[in-house]
C-alpha cells in the first residue's frame, strides 16, 4: 500500500476543509461587499504568457506541461545532440501552471477588454504552483486570495484597499497593522539622491533595514556603487521620527526637490486623510522601509503584520501603472492586495482562532436500529434537511458502540436515537454529545432545537 | 496585443461565475445537508497513481508535468537515439494532472485510511484535465462534482443518493429521470447466456440499444462471437415490458438460474423500495439498458436525463466493490455519484432557469459627485456593508452617464445619488435601474430596502 503525492503539494480532508474555507469565505464576503466580482482563469496558460514575467527565477520555478500526442516530433537533430534541457524544452513544452495570479489577470484583462467594464473590481481564489524547494511553509502548490481595481486613478481604491483588509481580519479575530509605502516616495529619495536610475538597488536595501540594520544596509549600498555622498542623504530619511503626519511633513521638506517625490507625498497625505475617517480596528502606519520585492508597484505598497505572532506579511500588494503594458494594453492602472491564506491559517491556528464547531460538520446523526426504526426516521429526516439541518442516518444497524464512536469522530454534536419506546410514543431522544444531556422530543421540537446555530 | 490561452480551456468572468456558483453551491449544499464532507486533492498527482487507470486511450490523454530543473539527465542514451515519445516520457516526466476525482479519492482513502471515519461520505467540488481533442462542450480542463459513501454495503446510501439528485435538480428547476440499472443482474443475464466471461461486451453491446437499436446490437454482438442462441435468450430481456415492479419479477424468474442475477435484482427491489417511500419529484425507472462504460461498477449504476432538453446524461454513479484495491487495500466497497456541471449549465442556459438577478452583482452603486459628496457618502456605505448589502461608490467623480452606464452594465440593480440638496436634507436618492424610480430615503431607510433579498 504504497501511496503518495508529490512532494510540497497536500491533501485537505474534512476537519482542514473547514477551516480554510472559513478563511477563503471570509474574504471572499468582505470582497463581495466591496463590489468586487470574482473570475477564473484556466490553470494552463501559455508559456509565452508566463514566461519573462517573474524574473530568470520565476521562469526556472514553473511548471511546463509536456506537449501531449508524440511531443518529440517538433524537436530539431541537433537538440538531441545538445541535450541541453534549457534549450530542449521550448520544443516539447508549449504550456505551464500559473505560476501566481495576477499576470493571469492582467493577461484576462488585456484579452476580454472589450467586454470588461472598467473599472473592474475583480477577485480570484485559485491555486498557483511554483516548483519551489518545499520547507516548512511554503508549498509546490497552494491558493492565492487576490483583489484588485484596474482602470481607476483614484486612491480612494487604495483606501477601500485598507477598510477590505481591517474587516477581514476584524472578522477573524487577528489584530494587525497595516502598513504603507509609496513607491513615488522611493523614486523621490532616489532622485535627490543623484541615483534615479539606481532605485531598484535602493529599495531592495531599505527593504533590509528591519533584517540586518542601518550599518549593512549601507555597506551593501556601498558594494552596489551608491556614493557615500548620497548614502549620508539617504540616513535622515531612514531614521525619520514621529507620528505620520510629522513624518510626512518632513518628507515633503527633504524631498522638496523631487516633484515624483512630492507626488507620492500627496498620495500618501490623500490615502492617510481617507483612513483616518475610517473607524478600523487595525493599526495603520507609514513604513518607509517598506519596498516589496516586486518591480511594478509604481504607487501605494501595502503590507501587513499579524500583531500577536512573529510570520512573515499577511497580505500585501499595491498600484501598478502598467501591469497590462506587458501584454500590450499600455496605460492601464490598477491597485490590488493580496491575502497569503497559508499564513493567516498558521496565525489561527497559533491563536486558536477557527470556529470551535467545525463549519463541515454534520449537525445531527440519527442512529440505525434496524429496519423499522429506519422507516421512522427517514420522513423526520427528509423534513430536517428542508429545514436546512446538515444531518444523517448511520447507513447501517451496526452496534451502538460503533455509531457513537463515528459520531464522536466526526464530531456531530447531536445524537437522535428511535427505537420502540421512541416509536410507540412518536418521539425522538435527542443527545447533545458535549453535555451528555438527553432529552425526549417530538419532530417539531427536534427541528426548533437543531435548527438553532450555537451548540447547546 | 494577441493574448491567447491553451485550447479547451475557459476564463469565466463575473457573470458566467454567478451561474457556475449557483450550480455549484447548489449541489455541495446538498451534499452536506446529507451529511457529506470536503476533501480537496492536489492537482498534480505521481504518475505512478494515475497511469493504467483510465485504459490505453485514457493514459494518452492525461496531462504530464515536466520535471524541474535538468530534466533531461535521467535520460538514457539509447532513449536519445531510439526518439520515442512514448519510452522517453517516463524519464523526463514523474507527475501528472489529474484526470478524474474518483482514482485521487481512492488514493486519498487509502493514504489516509487510519485518520479517516468510516462510513467516510465525501464530496469534492475540483477541476480536472484531459488532453482531449476539444469540441462543443468538451473541454479540456472542466470541474467535476463528486459525492461518494465510501466502507459501507447498505443499499441506504444508494437510496439516499437518488433523494440527493432530487433534491438538486428540485432546486435547480430542472425535471430530470433517474434511470437504475444493476451490475448484478447484468452479470446474471451474461450468466444464464452461458457468456459470463463475456460480460463487457453484452453490457456495452447492451448500452447501445437507445443510440443503434435492437438489430444492430445483435449483429454486434454476433461479430463479437456471442452465439445466435444466447442472443436470442437476450432479446426478451432488452425488450421486457411493464412497470418497474412487473419488470423486477419477470426478471426474477428469467434469471432464476444465476445467483449473482438474484442478488441484484433483491439489490434493485430494497433501493426501489426505498425510493417509493421518498417524496421525489424526479421520476425513477429501471433501464436494463444502462451499464455506462466505467467497468469497476458492481452494483446500482444510475445515470439521470433531463426531461426538457435532448442532451446526454447530467449526472451519473454506482457501486463498486474495489475502488481502493488497485492501491492495495481491497474490500472498501464505496457508492458514489457525479454531476456534471457543463451539461447543467447548458441545460439551465436552454431553460432560461438561472436567477435574474446575478448572485456576483453589486446590490447599490453610489454615484460620486466629488470630494464633499464622497465625505457624506463612505460613512453610510460602511454601514451598509455592515449590514451585509454589497455597495460601492464610483471611484472617481466622472461625468454622470459614465457612472450609470457603469451600474447598467455590472447589472447593479440600484444606484444612490447624493448631492448638494440631499445632504442638506441629511438623505439619499434612491434609484431603481430597473423601473426607473426614484424616492428620496433616510439612511435607515436605505439600508432597510437594499436588505431585502428582491429587486423592487
Amino acid at each position: 500500500m504504497q501511496t503518495s503525492i508529490p512532494k510540497g503539494t497536500r491533501d485537505f480532508g474534512p476537519a482542514e476543509m473547514s477551516r480554510r474555507n472559513y478563511i477563503f469565505e471570509t474574504i471572499k464576503s468582505v470582497f463581495r461587499l466591496y463590489g468586487f466580482q470574482p473570475i477564473e482563469t484556466p490553470a494552463m496558460e501559455n508559456l509565452s504568457t508566463l514566461l519573462g514575467k517573474y524574473g530568470e527565477e520565476g521562469d526556472k520555478l514553473l511548471f511546463r506541461i509536456l506537449n501531449s500526442g508524440d511531443f518529440l516530433t517538433n524537436v530539431p537533430d541537433d537538440k538531441f545532440q545538445e541535450r541541453a534541457s534549457g534549450s530542449f524544452a521550448p520544443f516539447i513544452s508549449e504550456k505551464g501552471l500559473r505560476y501566481d495570479l495576477t499576470v493571469p489577470f492582467a493577461r484576462f484583462v488585456v484579452q476580454h477588454r472589450n467586454e470588461l467594464v472598467f473599472p473592474f473590481r475583480r477577485f480570484q481564489v485559485q491555486t498557483v504552483w511554483r516548483a519551489d524547494r518545499p520547507q516548512k511553509g511554503r508549498y509546490r502548490e497552494f491558493y492565492q486570495c487576490d483583489a484588485d481595481v484596474i482602470g481607476s486613478d483614484s486612491l480612494l481604491n487604495e483606501a477601500e484597499l485598507v477598510q477590505i483588509i481591517d474587516q477581514v481580519f476584524r472578522r477573524l479575530n487577528v489584530r494587525t497593522v497595516v502598513k504603507i509605502n509609496n513607491r513615488k516616495v522611493l523614486a523621490g529619495i532616489a532622485e535627490i539622491l543623484g541615483q534615479a536610475d539606481r532605485i531598484t538597488d535602493i529599495t531592495v536595501a531599505i527593504d533590509k533595514m528591519d533584517k540586518i540594520g542601518l550599518e549593512k544596509v549601507k555597506e551593501e549600498l556601498l558594494q552596489k556603487g551608491v556614493s557615500a555622498a548620497a548614502i549620508d542623504k539617504l540616513q535622515p530619511i531612514l531614521l525619520l521620527e514621529g507620528d505620520t503626519t510629522q513624518k510626512l511633513a518632513s518628507l515633503r521638506s527633504i524631498l522638496a526637490a523631487s516633484e515624483v517625490g512630492q507626488k507620492g507625498i500627496d498620495e500618501l497625505q490623500t490615502l492617510f486623510d481617507y483612513v483616518a475617517t475610517f473607524d478600523l480596528n487595525t493599526e495603520v502606519e507609514l513604513d518607509l522601509t517598506l519596498a516589496r520585492g516586486l518591480n511594478y508597484y509604481t504607487g501605494a505598497i501595502f503590507e501587513v503584520k499579524a500583531k500577536d505572532m512573529a510570520i512573515g506579511s499577511i497580505c500585501g500588494g499595491g498600484r501598478y501603472d502598467d501591469l497590462t503594458g506587458i501584454f500590450g494594453l499600455p496605460g492601464v492602472s490598477g491597485v490590488g492586495i493580496s491575502f497569503g491564506a497559508e499564513r493567516i491559517y498558521d496565525v489561527l491556528l497559533h491563536l486558536d482562532g477557527f470556529p470551535k464547531e467545525s463549519l463541515e460538520s454534520t449537525r445531527a446523526l440519527f442512529v440505525n436500529f434496524g429496519k423499522a426504526e429506519e422507516a421512522y426516521i427517514l420522513p423526520v429526516l427528509y423534513r430536517l434537511r428542508n429545514h436546512g439541518i446538515n444531518a444523517e442516518i448511520y447507513p447501517e444497524a451496526d452496534k451502538m458502540k460503533k455509531q457513537m464512536n463515528y459520531a464522536n469522530r466526526k464530531e456531530i454534536p447531536f445524537v437522535v436515537l428511535a427505537g420502540a419506546n421512541e416509536m410507540q410514543e412518536n418521539k425522538f431522544t435527542l443527545k447533545n454529545m458535549s453535555s451528555g444531556e438527553q432529552q425526549l422530543v417530538s419532530s417539531e421540537e427536534l427541528i426548533k432545537i437543531l435548527s438553532r446555530h450555537e451548540v447547546i
